[in-house]
């Protein structure tokens, strides 16, 4: 059986509403000018994620379930496409920067558009298809709102003047010592991986199918800031021994010598969050993240542990209540759960509704499976035996990327919970640093 | 005896309202999300223009000759300044497109600050130093007007929309013939180069001194988009024979097969100007604009003529009028002469004061040699016997580019009246495309 | 069970012999200046393999066995490593080319030393450790003829004049039709993959462990150079749609039309082998080599079928008799069975010991699992659940190497048969084309 | 006038075979092997300069003026034609390291047939022309002796080994100090540059023609490695300010430090030569070479002067004897005067004809003109007025590259003295390294 999800039973009309709001709500703190800003190749502005998050709707639902309907613009067909080489032409996506025109005044009315033409097809009692398409849209604006935050932080990382999108109320307390590694040990044998049910999920996750596991162990909790600070204390970014050959390599051709928010121009290791500037010593205790899969690698053969497989983590998250510093949570940054409910930020939240992120509980062992950050697994991102893409362009969602990825499990404090689920693949390539990605070891 | 300017004599007060003035009006037709765009290397967006130019008057005349003055921010110190290795730091270039903090809202409350103290400055009597480092402030913002209009050029032509600065009334019509190409001739010898008399110039333009000129014939006027087109359709960019070997590296790199703005999507020829893409038809009496050093090499190699030196063009140029298709004529775009009275354009001028570009006149001919577009020469910009830079940080105005890059003369359709003279030397890499520069060819 | 091996039972003593005499044998057809060249960042001079392969006898043999040893030349020992960070020292690999000293002669002196001193060494009785060192020393050397053979035919391809490494002698027949492509069914279930028995392997095959498999076919032949030529017809190369999206960015970042060695400059296909270029038409039922994983993949999709994993094809071949178009039938190259059996060069064979390659036979079926060319896998280069690299420097020999590598199987016709397994792992990047890779279909 | 050459007055065809038989003995010392290395792109294996030499003979002498030649081999044709697009077709420079086919022994024997049919012509009593062509081609091939040098001291400086071109016998003394630094003066006023007379020149250095130079200083020697270190020494290589835009982006790109063949490995600089490693000690006396014309000129700039132009330095060095540290004199490095006669490798010259470089003597000022190394100039290398390329495919040895460098005069210690004059333009880009070229200062 598949995740269960403490989302509450929505109707798709809600969810759609709801994805739609919650976007609009993270673009409050930032103005049309920050909404422009490309800081690097893997980025896109705030304001082409608006867009292309329409365009979405409008491409796989409102062209083709509602007769005669007339696009916004008809160039938006084509310059708000992101990948889909058989839908249309795309321009490049260095060239997002220079959008200036359309001004966001007219994405906003593109997506105000685009809302009501979607509510007045779900008035007319759709066919299932078209339910399943605005799920299917719903999921895909989940993740641009989790790649929107990252690319702000890279934006205002960037911005010499290091800008916060939102502004830590109180400082965080430095916190004693993180809990114990322990690990957790699991049977394995012949088990099932992949989405079971009826309820959504990507292309990618199917067909459920066996997976054969030997025994392993898997840590209760991520690796922290302050055990990853060790790390660097004790060389790893000068230990070849170390490291994967292509990691090594990265290291030398980019001069990685943290992960990549810290800084130490004053003398202090600090990292850049959503939140601003923070002292690493009020981190320790929080999850290291925006670390690449090579630093994770490295990370665990030091610590003489290893990465788990996906299969693995997959097999010891399913049936969990899912639950973890996740987007709702508001934190918009990894943290020590000891930490969370003292917080200002935790009592003003952002969005009126909060999932207090729970303290970690023996019943939800291993902690922190969901949340915080994304969690680089040993797993090479492939498709399923039988896997099969979706039927048209929305094929090239996510079968077209099966090669040269690494697959990461869990979500990460910038996730909606409502996204989330124990079969959910991420994938990246393995020297990729600016997401919300971890550590967990396995033994 | 160097140039006469037609600018009415003024103050150095009037002067500096002025510029400041015109740089706002500029800004005019432009979104604040048009002036986060950096749509090349060599660009940078307005809103940094904006900064930097109050920057400067800040760092060059505010910090060094009013006792006490704090600057604005205490970060604008270093974050707009652009390449002063001895002022402060300075960010990479490539980070300008990030800066959406400090906002444009911001920007304009230090370019005020700055006036207001400026205006203050001027009010007390200053010491010429004052005045001369002001008039220098007042010239390097008019350079930033005209990389302002130049990169606002090109981020719209990056723009897939290819949105227009500020559109054409009426079309242009479909002129006749150009005037028969013509040549001057100049008898040479020992003449002196170089900014002569007490009025404000560069560095790079001094000292005046001796050079010795062969007699030489100068081409009437500029090389035209008709005459161009010519050259295209001879197989002008498929015969190395007819190209420098770094030029004919660069066609190929780049797969160069026209004028940086001329498209042939639609099967004709297109210009894309700050009024729009115009069908070359109606452009083929302008001058063509937008070409390399290499281009013009070439084009002038299979015309059988060459390039003339920048002594050469100074001797035809020194002493006339500095009138022509400039900033103040308001077209914005090279324009066949007979074009300019007739245009709507001209009737609606943007500032309320327009010269009416003069027609060819038999009394000063060369014709354009003022406007349209910057003239490439075949001379190296290299420092002139006994060159010395200005003292201190503003040494690296112009200095310590003195290698890699050629001579241009004249001023285009984007450059302030006020700001030309005969020994006025621009200069850029022999591969730079972006500005308006063309070509006048000579014997 | 393990793969069973054809090669005759021999003493690790004559292992070592007949392996160092035939690396001499391959480089019989080349000059001192052939052996120099390095002709693409991935392959290395023939002279540096030679040196290489006895710097790894004496560094990882002689200089932990034999107490006393004195290296032949000190600056031996960091010249030649090829990448063990641990070990010593090493030059940028695109520095071989520079390495005319040590000429030739010198090498050879090396090589004669180190033979001669492995020889001693195993004339002493030495415990086991050593033994295995020896033939991990000779399977290390095997590998290094192929590379010798691969970057030969590089070096010969890049040369304008395209000589061939041996004639042909006798054309070869332009023959009918490849046998129609049939899949053979395999039952899956809960198998074991990775070396069994106590015979030699490499780490990367250990540990042996159980892996789920679900039922799947095998085509039973290699696609063929004639069906490649139909995908190519059918426009394989310009459509998006039939690639994964890095592989298409491949196609477009290097211009890929065909298989690395295939030109068309004369209007025909012409396919340039160890045996000089050769047309298509006389090679369209020999297998397709020398694509990448990412044409191999994008075949598989045009065709309507999918590539095997590296268990599915180790399931097929485990037990199967270790025969086929190996190094050791001297014919350098891709061929169909049938004209095997006729050609000239099978008849006049380079050592005097031939293998004929067996016809297909139906007790051998799929065919061609070992010989004509390494077979891309679906399955990316990991470690196997409980890996554990060599100790020491060795550990470096192929664990650092598990990530961002596709897994090859079965050998190709430069592969000496002692050297191949079913449980053999070759590993390449996805976009590596210089190998004898070709395809097997799943389906 | 211009500048006298101490060669005795020889017939064409003595200068043909003095030239031919020099460049086969400048390769005496080298292997087929050495003969192979293309270490940097700007560089070509000796074994091309041996074949391209040939070919230029067999191109613009044999092939135009003896009827019904035949190419030694039909495809040399191209495959040795280094750039003349008008000429053939021509192989990317990169692939000369692949030409391992056709061998050595095939070179020589296209060079004995060549030399042959040169002979053959001669003794027909050639019209006027062909005398001319065979001159130009034995000035050809002098250049191509010099690069050969180069080339070969960079691939023995890329090769860890750093094997010496020929061993120095004995250390060279520890010298005390250089003459002091003075400069003499020159009155300039309108002079005359660019070859004179009808002695052969390249058409670089046409037509003569009136220069107007100021006064100037030119010092009376080049600065000498002890006065680099100095600078070195001095944060020289740190400091922003001593440095065009340009030479600062190329220290900081490339990491430069010190010349190029300087190492610190040890704790103290060493000075690699075609005569081994050297310490810095030994040759503080000695010019220092191979920096780049931005180290150059930033030497100049922290010495407080600059660099002289190109026409200065010609009048001061027109008329004189050609006299210096030249290939001649069997040094094959810089070194001070003094140092010269006492050594052993003066005593056992290499082809039995030694000029001694002249000490410094009082009517030969400035001193080290001609030798040690090549001069940068303040000059780009550009067209003089009048300029005009040699007829047909000829027009394309010097023109083309009339962009993007700078000049250098004076010639080198691996400069035939018969090759040089004053009038030589030498050219290379400003950031180039791997030529003997120095640094004298002008006030
Ligand atoms: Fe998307
Ligand atoms: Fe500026
Ligand atoms: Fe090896
Ligand atoms: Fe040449």
């Amino acid at each position: 059986m598949s995740a269960q999800t403490n989302a509450p039973s929505t109707t798709v009309a809600e969810r759609f509403r709801e994805v739609r709001r919650r976007t609009m709500a993270l673009c409050e703190p930032l103005t049309p000018e920050d909404m422009m800003v490309q800081s690097c190749p893997e980025a896109s502005p705030a304001k082409w994620h608006l867009a292309h998050t329409a365009w979405f709707f409008e491409s796989f639902v409102l062209r083709e379930f509602v007769p005669g309907y007339q696009p916004f613009h008809p160039d938006f067909v084509w310059l708000f496409n992101s990948y889909y080489q058989t839908f249309a032409a795309f321009p490049e996506k260095r060239l997002r920067s220079s959008f200036s025109r359309p001004g966001l005044e007219e994405i906003l009315r593109f997506r105000a558009h685009v809302d009501e033409a979607v509510e007045q097809l779900l008035d007319q009692s759709p066919e299932p298809e078209v339910l399943k398409r605005i799920e299917l849209g719903a999921n895909h604006e989940e993740q641009h709102q989790e790649l929107l935050l990252t690319d702000i932080l890279h934006a205002f990382f960037t911005n010499p003047l290091r800008p916060a999108y939102r502004k830590l109320e109180a400082p965080l307390r430095a916190a004693g010592s993180a809990a114990p590694l322990q690990f957790l040990r699991f049977e394995g044998g012949l088990l099932e991986a992949g989405h079971a049910g009826e309820t959504f999920c990507f292309d990618n996750e199917l067909p459920r199918h066996r997976v054969w596991l030997e025994p392993y162990g898997l840590a209760e909790r991520l690796v922290t800031c302050g055990e990853y600070a060790e790390f660097i204390e004790d060389g790893g970014y000068r230990r070849p021994e170390l490291w994967l050959s292509d990691g090594w390599n990265a290291v030398q051709a980019h001069g990685w010598n943290a992960p990549l928010y810290w800084s130490s121009g004053s003398g202090e290791w600090t990292v850049f969050t959503l939140r601003g500037e923070i002292p690493l010593t009020q981190m320790k205790n929080a999850s290291v993240s925006q670390v690449s899969f090579y630093e994770a690698e490295a990370y665990a053969r030091w610590a003489g542990y290893r990465l788990p497989t996906e299969f693995e983590w997959e097999a010891a998250a399913e049936g969990r209540l899912i639950t973890g510093n996740l987007l709702d949570s508001g934190t918009l940054m990894t943290m020590p759960a000891s930490e969370l409910v003292e917080q200002e930020v935790l009592r003003k939240p952002p969005r009126g509704k909060v999932l207090v992120p729970e303290a970690p509980v023996p019943f939800q062992r291993p902690w922190q499976l969901f949340g915080d950050c994304w969690q680089w697994t040993a797993s090479a991102y492939l498709g399923y035996p039988g896997f099969r893409p979706l039927p048209g362009s929305l094929g090239e969602y996510n079968g077209k990327f099966m090669s040269g990825q690494m697959v990461l499990r869990g979500g990460s404090c910038i996730t909606p919970t409502a996204h989330i689920r124990s079969s959910y693949r991420n994938f990246f390539a393995p020297d990729i640093r600016w997401q919300f990605s971890g550590i967990r070891l396995a033994s």
